[in-house]
This record gives structure tokens, C-alpha cells and sequence, in this order.
């Protein structure tokens, strides 16, 4: 059998096998978490085990240090990925919701009902926490789920993935809603995209190649790839709040798409600013890029090029720009933001207000970090990853936002004339 | 200057055109929608002239009678017209919406807040009361629009787009945010699908050809194209209600998607109830089309193939099928259904609240016609079509489907730790 049709037939296994678990109630599907959460618990040795190979054979290859640290489990990670599974069993299930219900004029009842989206395909890097997480939440949103993690942690992945089918079967719950692609092969992911009968969403969690991968996908894609994040400070800032943000922004967790890589500071404020902020960074050694006037300033700083604005640097390097006005900040932001998260700190309400109603971005701050763009942040207690698309579901996402809604309609044998 | 350096200039136009839209208030809105009404009524003989070279046009390339009488417009349509108008801009305005909002632990107060989608593109065929009811509808959201209509109707539309920009430009709107596509050359729906950059949506409004241009799209597009939708009489059902629910679903309006095209009837009460739909339908001479035991208790039925129940007729034909029990009709249904309305007539409450459930379409009735599936028959005051997707809006879409959310969150200082 080829690999399409290999892969073709165990997608249709996934999406009889979502049907199935669409219908299960939140008693089998926690029961399979709970089930999860012990087997993780376990069966820490083999999953150690198994993790060993994929690490020696990392490590043969010579992958980044950075790379082997997150491929790496030990009884702490295990017993964090079973809490996990713990919590999402915790949480209330999404399915079944009445969403909003009215009465027409002409007796009819209508509700609008939270139902599963269908089957959906979570492709990934190589943390293998992500196959247990991820998993866990579209079960609970009674979703068939099609994981595809990345080659460096296949064994590991393939262990975990056999772990989350038995304590389904065993709960009840149809073990075929979860397909975990078995190979490394690239071109999986070509079938993937075009699978638009069998696949009804793909959540990528990854970088640039794995955008590039998903390029042309006739599956909606809903991606979280670009953090251009900003922090404005306003004349009106106060200067203690404004050095908490922004260096809780841009150093707290340089890597993630959260933190700020472009600050804008008003002219008024500059000169007492950023001296400040810098003092502050320095034992961080934050590589600072400035505008001409920030330049005036700290004279030490590298002048930032019209690429240094659009740039995601995941590290701790910050591009600073003076500006005029809060129009500018405003207009800036449109310009050179990715619409994940932008802060303004301020002290004045009309600034505070122009800033939250004209900044169009997922997640809209006013004197707090942007770093609080994330599903535990919200309170949704899970995260499936961070939306900057402007159709379905937009910033942090949790259980709610793997599912659709149909309407309900109750008559008693109404026409329509 | 090049059709798509054109195109493209005017789509730029109409993304910031949008932007400036998105934050205009309620009463700017609605006083442009209010212009619009009183323009379309005021320049009555102009846009008649309009029409008229166009139908004259028609008639001249010889199209079908049906389709001519779409195109036409008279006084009454046009007072049609204006009233959908004003009935937009006495809706509720959807932006700025407080769709949730709550505290966080560490006082963070964070809102869910409605805002505009941005720029939709709305690719219609030649009826032109769709100009003004799309571009009403996307003004009254924020959105900025792309208006792409049939090249039949070229010269009314381009009239009717007039009479919007002057009216928006009059309240003080951004005219720019509307655009109408002003040549029928078939290559703008390829340049409006690769534009990810300035166009967020595309609604197509219109049958299978317009299914194939749109084909291959980049840009999202939330089809609506097939209706095959089902009423399965039950074996509790009352006899009454279902002779009356299946001859509104199939005979009210037998083009539109909402109407019944398979019907599934329970054995037990087969012999009783088929003769007496046949004869309700006979005098509108409805084809029906018929499984063996169908056909065994109405002789003169034709044999359904196993195209027919895959098809969606639009037209005065019904194919009929005998089922075994409720398990079969629901099976029927997630096999050949197109997922938009399907209907049980019975009074058996187990049986309704089973099909409720386990009938996975965008909207479940139980003892009503299929054909209430409709924005204006579900309270909503407007529509811009029907979803049988399951991202973003699924079933009818009223103006809240053409919006999106952002969250603002206020906060005194908050950092991550």
C-alpha cells in the first residue's frame, strides 16, 4: 500500500472514530484523561526509555543543545504532562453548551449548540509534551485529532501516542478518533493539506519551515507564527510601571511570540526614559537598536534599520523608537505589528481609550505586560495556541475554540409561508 | 496601468478605507445607510434607465426568461431596496459588542470585544439587489467591501455603487472602504483569491460556476453552495404535520438551498403516508423518484439512482426512501446530506432528541419545514448567506457573522511572572 493510501484510510478511521467520540459523554471522555493521566504515570520508565533513543540519535546527529534540552523527558516532565491531562479532565467540557436560545414569533424554539468541529490535524516540532497536550484537548472537545510531531522525537512520540489509545479503549471512548502519523516523511504533510474531505482544521505549532510546508494548504491553516509585539509608552507613563512592562515584555521570555520586539517611547519622556530602561536591561545584556533620537540618547545603542521594525527576534534584543504622538505610536503599530499583542502605558484615560479602540490587534493592553497573551494567563486553562487570524477564533485559544455550534430548531410542526 | 496593478491599487484603497470605517460610530453609519435609502428612491429613473440598457443587453445575448426576470427592476424593487436599507440600519450595530468579560486573579480585567473583519469580498451573479444589500450590510459591520457582480448587471451595479460611495462620502463614511469591481473580466476573481494581504473574506453568492472560479482560493471563502437537505418522517409522526412539513420543504420554493431534495420515510407508516404526500403533490406535478419499496406502494414512481440521492435537484423533483428505523435515517443523512437543514417530523421523544444530537448539520429541526434555515426566519434582520462550514459562522449569517473579536485587557501595572 502506498503512504497516501495508507494515510487516506487512517483518516477516515479518524473521522468515523470523531464522529463516534462527538457523541461521548463528559463522563468517558474524562474518564479516558483520567486513564491517560495513570498511564503516564505509569509507564515513566518505558517513556523514559523510548525517549533515550530519540535522544541518542539526536544527539548522533548533532542537534542544538537548545533542541536536546526540550526533547528531553525525566519523571518531572512526565508527572507535568499527567497534570496536565489532569486539568483538561477538570475542565468544564465545551460540548453541549447552549450558546444563546430565542423563541420566534411563530413558536419556534432555536439554540445554538456547541458541537465538536470535526477532525482536527495538530502538526508540531519536537517537544513531545505537545503529543500528549494536544491530544488531550481534542479529546475533551470531542474532536478526532490527527498528530504529526517532528522526526527527532518519533520513538518517544509513537510510546506516548500508544499510551492515549489504550486508555481511550479502555474508558470507552473510540481509540480511532487519535491517528499519530507513524513516519517522518515530509510529504505526509502534503497529503494533510489537501485532505479537505477528511481534515477540518490544521493547527500548526512550529517556525518558518513549517509555514512554509503548510503553504497552499486547502485545509484552513490557523496559524500563530508572528509576535511583532509593542509597547508604547505615553508622555502621560508612569515611569515605574513603564520599566516593569516593558521589561517583563522583552526579557521575562525572550523566545516566545508574546514579547515585545519594538518599543515606542513619547518624545516628552524619552530623555528620562530611556536611561532608565537601559540601566535596567543592561545586566541582561539586551542588545538595543534605536531610531536616530533614541541614538541622541543612549549613545551607546546600534541604529535600527526599516528591517529591524518587521523583525521577530525570539531574543533579547529590542528596537526603540521615539515618537511624537500617540497617533504615531498608533499608526506605527499598524504598520509594522503581526495583531498579536501591543501594549500602551499610561496614565491618561483618553490615551488609554484611543489606544484600546484603534489598535486592532488579537490581545489590546493597557498597563499590563503583553506577555499575558496565553490561555493560562486568560483563565481558559489550556492553551491550543495563539490565533492572529481574524475568522474563527482570534488570540489565545483553549477548549471553546476547537469547536463549532449548530442550531437546534424545536417546532411543533411550523411551515414556512 | 494593468488590470491587476488596478485592482490591487483599489483594494489598498479600500483596506484603509476600512480601517477608517471600523471605527466610525453607529450614527455615522447609520446616516449613510439612511442617505442610501433616500437616494435610491429619489434617482428611481435613473437607475431604471440603467437597468434597462442592461436587460436590453440581455435580451439581445438571448438569456434564459428566468434569468432576465431577476435582472429587471422596477419601482417596487427599488423601494425594496431602500427598505432593506433602512431595515440594516435600524439592527443593532454588532461593533463594539461586550461579548464577555471577567477579572483575573491578579486583576486583570479583560473583555471580549466584537470588531469588524476588515475587507470583505462579496462574488455575486446578476441579481442587483445584492449590491445594496451586501455593501448595507458590510458598511453596517465596519467592513470594508469588494463587490463583484455579474457582467449582466454591470451598468445598474455601477449606478447602484455610485449612489453608495456619494451617500457614505455624504454622513461622512469613508467612500473608499466600498468598492465595486467595475469590469466583468473573469481574471479579477483569480487576482481577488490570492489577495491574503488585503482581502480577509470572500462570500460567493451563486452556483457551481462561481464553486470553480473560486476554486484553489488563498483568501478564506465561506461557501454556502449545496442544500441537500432531508426530512425523515418518523414512525411516531403525526400524519398531519408531516404531510404539511414535507410539502413546505419541498414545494414553497423548490430553487433555494433550504429545500427538502430526500425524503425518508419510516416502513411502519410508509403504506399510509406516501399515497397521501403523492396525492398532496400531484397537482403541482412534483417527479418523484423511489426506492424498490417505494415504488412497491406508489406504482407510477420513477426508480431512484444512486446519484439521486447526492443530487441537489432545485426543481420540483423528490427522491423518496423507505427506512428501517431512526439509525438508518441518521446514517442516510451523515452519508448523502450536504450538512445545511434536515428535518424529523415525529412525536416520540427519544427519537427527536437522538436526531437532535447525533444529525450533525447546521441546523437540526424537529417538526418544522427545512426552509426556516434563512437569517431573517432565525430573528437575525438580515443576511449574507448561509455557512455549512464549521470554522468562524456555520448556518445563517446575520451582520454578527461578519465580525471578528479582539480583547482589550486593562490593567494597573501587571507583569508575568
Amino acid at each position: 500500500m502506498s503512504l497516501e493510501s495508507d494515510i487516506i484510510a487512517s483518516l477516515q478511521r479518524v473521522r468515523a472514530g470523531g464522529r463516534e467520540l462527538a457523541l461521548c459523554s463528559s463522563a468517558v471522555k474524562n474518564g479516558a484523561l483520567a486513564r491517560l493521566a495513570d498511564a503516564l504515570r505509569r509507564a515513566q520508565a518505558a517513556i523514559l526509555s523510548a525517549n533515550g533513543r530519540d535522544l541518542e540519535q539526536a544527539r548522533a546527529q548533532g542537534v542544538r543543545p537548545a533542541f536536546l534540552e526540550r526533547l528531553t523527558l525525566n519523571p518531572a516532565r512526565i508527572e507535568a504532562m499527567a497534570l496536565s491531562v489532569e486539568q483538561v479532565a477538570a475542565l468544564p467540557d465545551p460540548v453541549g453548551e447552549v450558546i444563546a436560545g430565542w423563541r420566534r414569533p411563530n413558536g419556534l424554539e432555536i439554540m445554538q449548540v456547541r458541537v465538536p468541529i470535526g477532525t482536527i490535524a495538530i502538526v508540531y516540532e519536537s517537544r513531545p509534551n505537545v503529543t500528549i497536550e494536544a491530544a488531550a484537548l481534542a479529546l475533551k472537545a470531542g474532536n478526532g485529532a490527527v498528530l504529526r510531531g517532528g522526526k527527532e522525537s518519533l520513538v518517544t512520540n509513537r510510546m506516548l501516542a500508544e499510551l492515549i489509545g489504550e486508555s481511550m479503549g479502555q474508558a470507552g471512548a473510540p481509540a480511532d478518533a487519535l491517528f499519530f502519523v507513524p513516519t517522518p516523511d515530509r510529504d505526509v504533510i502534503r497529503i494533510l493539506k489537501h485532505s479537505t474531505k477528511l481534515i477540518d482544521l490544521i493547527i500548526p505549532r512550529g517556525g518558518a519551515s513549517l509555514k512554509e510546508a503548510l503553504a497552499g494548504s486547502e485545509v484552513p491553516v490557523l496559524p500563530h507564527f508572528d509576535g511583532i509585539c509593542h509597547v508604547y509608552v505615553d508622555r502621560s507613563a508612569d515611569p515605574a510601571k513603564a520599566e516593569e512592562i516593558c521589561f517583563n515584555a522583552k526579557c521575562s521570555r525572550p523566545s516566545v511570540c508574546n514579547a515585545m520586539e519594538n518599543l515606542l517611547v513619547h518624545a516628552a519622556v524619552a530623555e528620562s526614559f530611556l536611561p532608565r530602561l537601559a540601566a535596567r536591561m543592561a545586566p541582561l545584556k539586551v542588545e538595543l537598536r534605536g531610531c536616530p533620537r533614541t541614538r541622541a540618547i543612549l549613545k551607546e545603542v546600534h541604529p535600527a534599520t526599516e528591517e529591524d521594525w518587521d523583525t521577530e527576534y525570539l531574543d533579547l534584543i529590542l528596537s526603540i523608537k521615539v515618537v511624537d504622538s500617540l497617533d504615531e505610536a498608533i499608526g506605527f503599530i499598524a504598520r509594522h505589528g503581526s495583531g498579536l499583542a501591543d501594549a500602551i502605558v499610561t496614565e491618561d484615560l483618553s490615551a488609554a481609550s484611543r489606544f484600546e479602540h484603534e489598535v486592532d490587534s488579537a490581545t489590546v493592553y493597557v498597563n499590563a505586560s503583553t506577555r499575558f497573551t496565553d490561555g493560562f494567563e486568560f483563565g481558559f486553562g489550556a492553551e491550543t495556541g495563539i490565533s492572529t487570524n481574524r475568522l474563527h477564533a482570534r488570540g489565545p485559544m483553549g477548549l471553546r475554540e476547537l469547536t463549532t455550534y449548530k442550531y437546534v430548531i424545536r417546532g411543533s410542526g411550523q411551515v414556512r409561508i
